[in-house]
């Protein structure tokens, strides 16, 4: 692709839409200068040189006489489109024939099979939206829970890059004064007020540091959270698991046509993934070598976000149950110790059980599931976050947050030291370069390859 | 669906575009008379309800004031829509979990999941194709070549509904003259004239019985050609196959995004199907059972719409092959002998083989690929078919003009023999009946149900 990023001069087109024989309709969307005049030429109707932008056109597209298919054209006159350049989106039939058809005749008339990721590449390049922007996408084509949908969609709306814009423009005024001081370096004058510099370098590094902190948590909404249900065989983990399963399937399955492909091992709670580490395969080899097996299971459990010990009051004893929790514990992962057939057993049983403070279920009887549910956000410490809190959910990002980071470090070093105008001068602009980074403000070739490279064709 | 397809006052949701991971946008389509309302209570940006018809509108689609994604709207002003009624198409990005929280808000807001077809539905009931165009739609999109695909375009444009609809309209004038006879029975009068009625009934027999006769050379080019390559083990049957795959396999997988799933035994010559049946499994039993291997294969070949006989002149005797010829000749089908390996046989050879009439191709070096290619399509007989020959395609259709036909000689009949006024009178209204069924100016609830539910949902 790097060939191609600085010219956008031809038109492209792909197809926009799943390709599937399940839909009605499909989108073919072109983009670039001549995006009007190639649909022109194969669309009868009106002439769409003449139409408005943001107008609908029915019509038929013709290989010659030939018809091909009856559409519904969609017009974006630039700069009023999602490249900002012309902009034609063609609604057909959903024929795989027909789809092949339309786009290898808009390419006979001029048009460039689109590469993955160009019509974003394009909306960057146009000004259309920063670098984070276009990757959060991306990231909100992916996204499949509330929590990482919300944080995509935070990100795509701007608020990770208006917050770093603020920074960088603070630090721009203060690079320029510093730079103005190397004019004048032999009147030995101070533009920048170095307190009011590391009053604003303190601040920068904080909110730095603070979006390096978020990337745990936003990597952990945005992948799901890995969680491990222990305990011995036949305690109820998969009964556990399907009760909370069966919730979450009923709420999807209530809208036909865009049932999601079964996940076996994921729920979502309020929005939030929880993830479950398969340890199956483990458990039934414990017999065999148990001391490997038990290994195992541990290097599994240490995946983990979050360790869900469940067990079963009529089978396991109080001791052995003591002594998994404390091995347990060995592992410092947040965990929630549940007691599971709880139908089953009486208060004098419970007392017992109470130095555990354990939570009380029945799997089986769907007892208890609400209040786990509960819990389990409670660990991972997710409920109750702002709204509005910035999340770094990417690793480019996070990466080149802490470069930043080290670099401000060295600024800080400079103002308090006796180190000459240009030196200092240098730093700040290594950080703008690293803050510059994530926004596209700074980009290379390569860079942006790598990013639009892993977005799908037609986006 | 029966309970409701009188009832078309809601509104109906559904995506419209296929469920899948790669695409960039996904459409959600609603339609009915509180389209506009429901989307507009949960779009923030323009006020639609004030929106001119065939107009695109940029903006938010809010749950409270959680976003759930940027949107394009698009806006249809009943009657000037697909369905005749108010319809919206939400263009969203294409995440599942986005296109499920859409929908689902869209729902709790009145609208409800469309079923199978049923936008189609509606756009037959309010007159906006009728049925034989709608049952095209769904042709038109299972549409794997250009002789399909034709077929089905000119039957949703409705060329088939207008030569039937003249035929009605034809034999309604004289239904109604003879009706009129039936007013004046005791006067013994005839406003039909019965020789000018006797040559339209002619008429409308010979264009059913022709539309009847289409049939089989419809379907064939609905579904593809069943072909057999017949031949000994080794005569090169697969690379003939791949050779043939090989170029029809370039010209598709040209377009990235939109390939096609590989089907091994489907060759597209020219806008024509090619469907192989495999007698792979057959030939590996002739070996043990020689007997019944051979009864199978012919068994195979009874399928065929034409037999591919190869030979391979490097190994296969004159008189063996001039034996198997006479056995496919037996069958009855058009055939066509090839022989393979023509590089590597002199003039004299040739003389041998020349009253088989064979044609020589070599399928290693693709040599005489094109040749063979415009013969099998002389062989079907489909080349030099009209551009807008009418060809029926449907079972459905076919049943009906069969019944067309028998009702027509019974009319027939009728003004040859001594038959009242009334008798005639109802056989022609029985005509009639039959020749409604096919564009559903004669319907009941059943059969639309039978119609629209093989459609997809969103369609």
């Amino acid at each position: 692709m790097s060939t191609s990023i600085s010219s956008v001069q031809d038109t492209i087109v792909a197809l926009a839409t799943s390709p599937g024989v399940n839909g009605a309709i499909a989108v073919i969307r072109l983009s670039g200068p001549e995006a009007i005049g190639i649909v022109n030429t194969v669309f009868k109707g009106k002439d769409l040189a003449q139409q408005a932008s943001h107008t609908l056109h029915f019509g038929t597209i013709r290989d010659g006489e030939q018809i091909i298919d009856e559409v519904l054209v969609s017009l974006f006159v630039a700069p009023h489109s999602y490249t900002k350049e012309d902009v034609v989106e063609i609604s057909t039939h959903n024929s795989k024939y027909i789809i092949e058809q339309v786009i290898m005749l808009l390419m006979r008339h001029g048009a460039r099979a689109a590469k993955a990721g160009e019509f974003t590449l394009r909306a960057f390049l146009n000004g259309g939206m920063d670098l984070s922007q276009a990757e959060a996408v991306a990231d909100l084509i992916a996204s499949g829970s509330a929590a990482s949908h919300q944080i995509a969609m935070q990100q795509m709306r701007g608020g990770f890059s208006s917050q770093l814009k603020k920074l960088r423009e603070d630090l721009v005024h203060f690079a320029s004064l510093i730079e103005l001081e190397l004019d004048f370096s032999e009147e030995d004058v101070e533009f920048a007020n170095r307190d009011q510099l590391k009053a604003l370098i303190h601040h920068i590094y904080t909110v730095v540091g603070k979006l390096i902190q978020s990337f745990e948590q936003g990597n952990v909404l945005k992948n799901g959270v890995p969680v491990v249900i222990a305990g011995k065989p036949n305690v109820g983990k998969s009964t556990l698991l399907n009760a909370l399963l069966n919730e979450d399937r009923a709420i999807v399955s209530e809208i036909a046509g865009t049932t999601r492909d079964t996940i076996e091992d994921e729920i979502n709670i309020h929005g939030v993934t929880f993830r479950f580490i398969d340890t199956a395969g483990i458990r039934e080899t414990e017999d065999v070598v148990e001391a490997k097996g038990v290994e195992r299971t541990r290097e599994k459990m240490k995946q983990a976000r979050l360790i869900i010990y469940l067990f079963d009051p009529t089978q396991d004893h109080i001791a052995d149950v003591q002594k998994q929790i404390a091995e347990v514990q060995d592992l410092a992962i947040p965990f929630v110790t549940i007691i599971n057939k709880s139908d089953l057993i009486d208060e004098s049983r419970r007392a017992e059980y109470a130095a555990l403070q354990p939570l009380y279920i029945s799997a089986k009887q769907q007892q208890g599931i609400e209040e786990l549910k509960e819990e389990l956000l409670r660990q991972v410490n997710l409920a109750n976050r702002g709204a509005d809190d910035v999340m770094v959910t990417n690793i480019r990002h996070v990466e080149a947050l802490q470069r930043t980071q080290e670099t401000l470090e060295k600024v800080l070093y400079g103002i308090d030291n006796p180190v000459t105008s240009d030196f200092l001068a240098m730093d700040i602009r290594q950080a703008l370069y690293h803050l510059g980074e994530i926004t596209g403000a700074v980009t290379t070739d390569d860079l942006l390859d790598n990013i639009f490279s892993k977005f799908c064709i037609g986006k």
